[in-house]
């Protein structure tokens, strides 16, 4: 904690003599992803908290530390003896940093890195602040947080028959929507959505196959600024610049007319570089909702990568409840990974997996680690999210595991949480519906019961890339995009007690056509995760007959999926661990 | 048809006078009403379209009228031989207003009358026209419509046991509003939010009690600008003005500071007039959400008055479906207006009644008429929709009445719409819930069938004001607005089959606390509406055991509210219509 001290003392006395009196750091890179590389991990150096959100805000006499729920416990013991002050996010009694920046002095100066603070973020930090100056031309951190090198992993170019359209078609297509919007040109600064343009995946950030760059199409020219600009692999007519040319790129005359920018993902000082010679336009990246549509060729492949992703964590699942060795849970997610290991596409992890025994499901984003091992026992509730990148897709399917007897209330929450699933999966709806309608059908159980989880029901997946996607999601509030034919969106309703145990279930379902009627066009979901929900946890005496069908239709149709690429004694298995009768599911 | 023809003609002399290329007409008056006094329907003048709702567009050589689902086959039959044509929203093949004007010529400028065109719709028009170029400061129709005069009827003053809250101290927690957004002052032109706000009620627009006005408050002064000016009615310190001398004094050094305003519902000629001396802040009226949740007295009012409302149509629906004599719609409409005119409460209708039998039902705002008499015959389904303004509440409540043997798709239409007007008011919701997440549950009978209802499900509901206002509703699209407890809402779905029937079933609910957990606050509706649902109406064998105790449910809890004002012959008439056996719901 000294160490965080020290820190603190050489950022402070670099504020005094850049005359700022506040300087923020926050999680993110240059590009607002949600995952970062160590290079970007300066609110980590600074702070010692090692989550994957919050922000850190250094005065001269004081630090705050903003984190969400995900985290209270773990940044309460991280910033012990730090002087940094945990402020708790949307919980009452704890100021938000707007509040906190309104009350500063009259003539203090907001500081901070402004290659890390989007340009709506900056306008709102502006607003806040008493005397509305901000100062971010300069990283303070800079000689004291010595960054690791900026990564530059191999560029992979996918070929059509993986990507399904070509970058020329792509940045065709995205041509076209500036000239629709009256723009002359795009700047885009989210990692994904270069990939997805330009066919090309990386290994720039653990998890997402990402390359660290930056972008910019005009109507002529697409220049990429990634590495040492060194690399020759084909981009499809794109010219590549070093990725730290891309700042002083966006000064230059190069760039003029009528540039669209995302302000949400486009760093403040990249919006003041366009101004130079052009005129920002704010809006969202048409990229992002071009990649949401899954092409027929990617569709194809998910279809394939999903089934044989089902078919690890099913094997898994036998493993598991079947063998007579005791698993603790890292070695449950390890003998997970192995399953996945076997399938020739499989690459790495989508996302670290959470494999939670008892209590530990109750913690949304929990971490199994080496260091505090929790053996998988033979009684309660053992929670697996996990996903996987493929050549052919991106996973993410969770599954609870009965282990062995369970209380009634455990009983209850699965059993309302499978069903939730179901019903999502079910849903049939109308063009022009959000997951905002969606979200009810699976939390009214809880409802009924004055019980609710406190996450989203659903998000969208990329294909090959980040496991969250947007635009589409399912929830609540904020989920206002329209669902459309070959988005993909997850679904996993789950409930959470603390101190006792946790429940989700989750399946990625694609939206397709169902009907066009007088009525109007009609869609539905079609399911790409096959695995079976674990026929122990369902409370079948308090269903109703309808439940009962939609959920016996279900265990029934994943039998089929899977039966092809099953032995006997698998299957015999599964028969049994589905709840299905011999005979039925074949 | 001639006479559009002629009416169209002198307007498009007007234009080209003007160097207006093309000009728009919308239904709303100055203050953006859905209903209209006589002195503003010009769009009807123009197009002979007589629907509530839709916009005209004249260009040198076109026209073009567009309306929502509701009206049209309506807008179909009354623009016959005009030369205008439909263009039906939301609906593909039809283009929307924006694009019409993104289509034309370069230099080509749109003309409107200014006090018709809020803010916001201008400032979009300004967007979508190639040109940017509008002019809206000359009424290009005044000498071809001549306006009768403006109406002025006496203002009547809310006593406190009716109101609930003073005036007084409606103006305080407005100016405390305003006060908490840095505005120094306020202009109002929404005429329920002026109502609600002095506690006053008029008779300027049929079916609306409210005052036609235009309203501004700043920090010490209050000034109502309506009629004459000279009506001496204690309006709680409130300064009156001439209505006409409100845009001149808006123009005024009067007018001064930060002045909050709802850019949809103020007019962009009000605006302009704003800015001469003060800053205009965009927000809307805090007054929509403060009239939206009703106070104690409010409530106890309402459910007193929608029990009697009940009552009537109840007693309606015993002599349309017990007498011999023969009704026509309207005679029939007449009738439940006589049930109602016994309530010693009753003033008006709150909105035209809607009685339409057979297929006209179909069209869903259908009005009766004595030109065209329509026979309630002994088969099919009649639909009622129909409400009062009374002194303690305005109610809205619809029934759809078996008239005789039903086929089997107008059972299914009856059943589906019942279930699911029941499942939205049995719905537990967690705070911060809106209308987009309920919505669905009305809806997926229909959609699984393929079918749908082209309107929303639910709308909030004035208290002796609109039977339509805001901020919250239960729709697909744009309804975010958080359901809180004290607000009302209607509960609405029903289905139109073109040619054959329409139904519809609609109670409003009011939304109270249900429980408070770990997990957050619940809320649930509270029922105000208690008339039966026709039981041979209901598809008794095709629902499940799950939808029959709910449907049973209401039945016996609407017979256990009527029973102690009912008649034993009343009541035995009662338990038969609504399939409760006897000796239930007593």
């Amino acid at each position: 904690m000294e160490e965080i001290q020290e820190r603190l003392k050489k950022l402070r006395q670099a504020m005094h003599k850049a005359g700022v009196y506040a300087y923020y750091i926050p999680t993110a890179d240059f590009h607002h992803s949600e995952y970062v590389n160590d290079y970007f991990k300066v609110r980590e150096f600074f702070s010692g908290f090692t989550g994957s959100a919050g922000y850190l805000l250094v005065t001269e006499k004081e630090a705050f530390l903003w984190t969400d729920g995900r985290y209270f416990i773990q940044a309460e013991k991280e910033l012990e003896g730090s002087g940094i002050r945990l402020c708790k996010m949307d919980t009452e009694g704890y100021d938000s940093i707007e509040d906190t920046l309104k009350k500063m002095p009259k003539d203090a100066v907001l500081g901070f890195d402004g290659r890390t603070v989007s340009a709506s973020l900056a306008k709102s930090f502006k607003k806040a602040l008493p005397s509305g100056k901000l100062k971010y031309k300069e990283d303070l951190t800079e000689k004291i947080f010595l960054r690791p090198k900026l990564p530059q992993s191999v560029i992979e170019n996918l070929p059509e028959d993986i990507a399904g359209e070509s970058a020329v078609d792509k940045i065709g297509r995205l041509r076209e929507h500036l000239k629709e919007n009256w723009a002359d040109a795009i700047f885009i600064s989210r990692l994904d959505d270069i990939a997805w343009l330009l066919n090309i995946r990386g290994r720039d950030i653990p998890c997402n196959p990402v390359v660290l760059a930056y972008l910019y199409v005009d109507m002529e020219k697409t220049w990429l600024f990634t590495g040492d600009g060194k690399t020759d692999i084909a981009y499809h007519g794109a010219l590549v610049r070093p990725y730290q040319e891309a700042l002083r790129f966006m000064k230059s005359s190069s760039v003029k007319g009528r540039v669209l920018l995302d302000p949400g993902s486009v760093s403040v000082i990249f919006e003041k570089a366009i101004k130079k010679h052009a005129k920002p336009v704010h809006g969202k990246n048409p990229t992002e909702a071009f990649k949401a549509v899954k092409n027929p060729v990617e569709i194809r492949h998910l279809t394939d990568i999903f089934l044989k992703d089902s078919l690890a964590l099913t094997r898994f699942i036998r493993q598991l409840t079947t063998q007579d060795k005791s698993f603790t849970e890292m070695s449950a997610a390890d003998a997970l990974e192995a399953e996945r290991k076997k399938i020739r596409e499989y690459r790495e992890p989508s996302f670290p997996a959470i494999a939670a025994y008892g209590p530990n499901g109750a913690i949304i984003h929990y971490e199994p680690s080496h260091e505090h091992e929790t053996t998988v026992e033979r009684k309660g509730l053992f929670m697996v999210d996990s996903g996987g990148q493929y050549l052919g897709g991106t996973t993410d399917v969770t599954r609870t595991i009965v282990m062995g007897e369970l209380t009634p209330e455990e009983k209850q929450a699965f059993t309302d949480t499978a069903l939730g699933m179901l019903d999502i999966l079910n849903a049939v709806f109308l063009k022009g519906t959000s997951g905002m309608n969606l979200d009810f059908l699976a939390r009214r159980r809880f409802w009924n019961k004055g019980m609710d989880y406190k996450h989203g029901t659903g998000h969208g997946v990329g294909y090959m890339l980040n496991v969250h996607e947007g635009p589409q999601a399912i929830r609540m509030r904020k989920a206002e995009e329209e669902l459309k034919p070959g988005m993909l969106v997850s679904d996993e309703p789950g409930l959470y007690r603390e101190g006792r145990f946790g429940v989700r279930t989750e399946n990625i379902l694609l939206v397709e056509e169902a009907q066009r009627t007088g009525d109007g066009v009609f869609y539905r979901f079609k399911n790409l995760t096959w695995v079976p929900i674990d026929h122990k946890g369902m409370d079948l005496e308090k269903m109703s007959r309808e439940e009962l069908a939609m959920y016996e239709a279900y265990q029934k149709e994943t039998a089929r999926h899977l039966r092809p690429h099953l032995s006997p004694e698998e299957f015999a298995w599964l028969q049994e661990y589905a709840g299905i009768a011999a005979g039925e599911g074949e």
